[in-house]
């Protein structure tokens, strides 16, 4: 099934469920309000917004409404946990090979992965906003899994069975303020601003068409596509090339601790080995530019500019809805000196 | 006021309001069953507990009954950010001069900040879970805040408005994990297993008593005490030798995002340059072992192993209610291979 969050003037908005062809979408709230309400109780309540779904894809609901992507929080609108993989290897290696940095061997082994901020996520279509173009403004088109309860030290095979649900994420980053944060040695914080995701949240089975699945012990089969200022820039597979996949990233992260429903974990930015799919993060063209060029060409993004980040399925029909974001400057705040 | 959050098998426990002297608590059931609540409408909210405060104080409750902090979850028992400082630069600068670390000039300009998980927070007397001793497993005794919305770019000064409620953390850390994990470059993430706070968080005016506020301007100056298995190990002043006070951690912290309310902002492991004063988590006691002797001779916390961490006011009494915890293994986990 497809889940989204409705803007509706509150702070966690109002759960609705999206039909399959994300055309038509009915409130959830004769079952729950808030998604991380079905989270805290999974087994009790997914059954029940099934059934929802199930109606509404025959076309019988009570009280359907057009599905207006614009009108979506994120799925989760504010999380407990955010916790963001590198897990396609040739990303990181890019990126080190351009600024001439050795690739440290237990990269292969052992995932890299940030603790992000997670109390102010965006809504797909809502803008970026930044102090400053100097900042080195990035896109990060990535694929990440909201967890259910997952105890510590699960094995990554146990973990597997924590995912409750997939969506796409944008985890914009501030390029200009990564050296400088990352030399500090406590990792990022300024320069991650609010992450924005997919308008629905999918359930696994809804990567199976004609009897496939596209979603393969923890990762997802499917291209995955960049679109900067209107001009496609990725479209890359999201499957063969993830080295970590998802339960690998969650066993990662619940070593020491246990991970709690509604804990959302990232893939990192989508990237292959063959440069002409393009990119999913402007960080690395400028790798390749500095690898082949000796120096980068291509800018950051500047106000204005537009991203947008969309998967489709085997079927051809997008799954998650568009993630389509302006760059903007901070609003005039009144009285602001 | 005191507020805390009592167990009742749910993932957000009960909020009740507690008593000045810790002794008595009233559930706060017809004005909010949770915090996040509370922190999310505090300007209408606020006032109805302070007048069930009034009234618990002045023993005239309907339906008061012992405070009793084994009872109590984290006031926030999951929240959506946990951002901690490093802000006692005299505590880095010990940890620093141990492994012959330079001490980056910036670093008494910069604030020092990890984005932790909020998850999963510890009550007070909750075990401290750990897989293994071998992890190297310290406490770290703090001072952290709970904000309210503060925006993206607010100023120290304005920050400080922002402050809701304040408490005490037990910031445990796993140092025998974090070489490793920081020299990954992404920060903490396994070396920071779930973090305990106090049994209550309070209001800004609970540290007046005869017209003096042990607050001032995002500092507070008062003692908090750090007992090791029944040990007296530290007695430390949080106010004068905060580098960074509250208001100054989260205008770094908003400097890119806005801040959420229900936010968590730690002061970091407090820390004084009298070494009489004794420790706040064992590392700062093994840096300065090994600048005097060249080795550290105290080990780290054992299963069975006792942390006490407490803040008494300038009457004497208990401000938070103690942090009281034993350091455990992970119960077994039937079915577990």
């Amino acid at each position: 099934m497809k889940l989204a969050t409705y803007k509706d003037g509150s702070r966690d908005g109002q759960l609705i469920v999206v039909s399959r062809d994300l055309s038509t979408a009915h409130y959830a709230s004769g079952i729950a309000n808030r998604l991380q309400q079905v989270l805290d109780d999974w087994n009790f309540m997914s059954p029940q917004l099934q059934d929802l779904y199930d109606t509404l894809n025959h076309g019988k609901p009570r009280h359907a409404f057009s599905f207006d992507p614009k009108q979506c929080m994120a799925p989760l609108p504010r999380a407990y946990q955010w916790a963001d993989g590198s897990a396609y290897i040739n990303h990181v290696e890019l990126v080190r090979q351009a600024r001439g940095a050795e690739m440290p061997p237990s990269f292969y082994t052992d995932p890299l992965m940030y603790q992000g901020g997670s109390d102010d996520f965006l809504g797909a279509c809502n803008d970026v906003v930044c102090a400053s173009e100097s900042f080195g403004i990035d896109f990060e088109a990535e694929v990440a899994v909201i967890t259910g309860d997952v105890r510590m030290g699960a094995t990554p095979e146990q973990a597997l069975d924590g995912i409750r649900l997939v969506m796409l994420a944008n985890d914009v980053s501030l390029r200009h303020l990564i050296p400088g944060e990352l030399g500090k040695g406590f990792g990022f914080l300024q320069s991650k601003p609010a992450t924005a995701f997919s308008p629905v949240a999918v359930t696994l089975d809804e990567f199976t068409t004609g009897g496939e699945s596209a979603w393969d012990k923890g990762r997802l089969n499917l291209m995955l596509q960049s679109t900067w200022n209107g001009r496609k820039v990725g479209r890359c597979d999201a499957g063969p090339e993830m080295t970590f996949h998802f339960g690998q990233l969650i066993s990662h992260l619940c070593k020491t601790r246990n991970v709690r429903a509604g804990s959302i974990v990232g893939s990192g930015t989508v990237s292959n080995k063959d440069w002409s799919r393009g990119y999913s993060c402007i960080a690395e063209k400028r790798a390749i530019e500095t690898i082949q060029g000796g120096k980068a060409t291509t800018d950051f993004m500047k106000y204005g500019d537009t991203i947008h980040i969309e998967m489709k399925g085997r079927d051809g029909l997008s799954v998650f809805g568009a993630i389509e974001q302006e760059i903007a400057p901070p609003p005039l705040v009144v009285g602001q000196s």
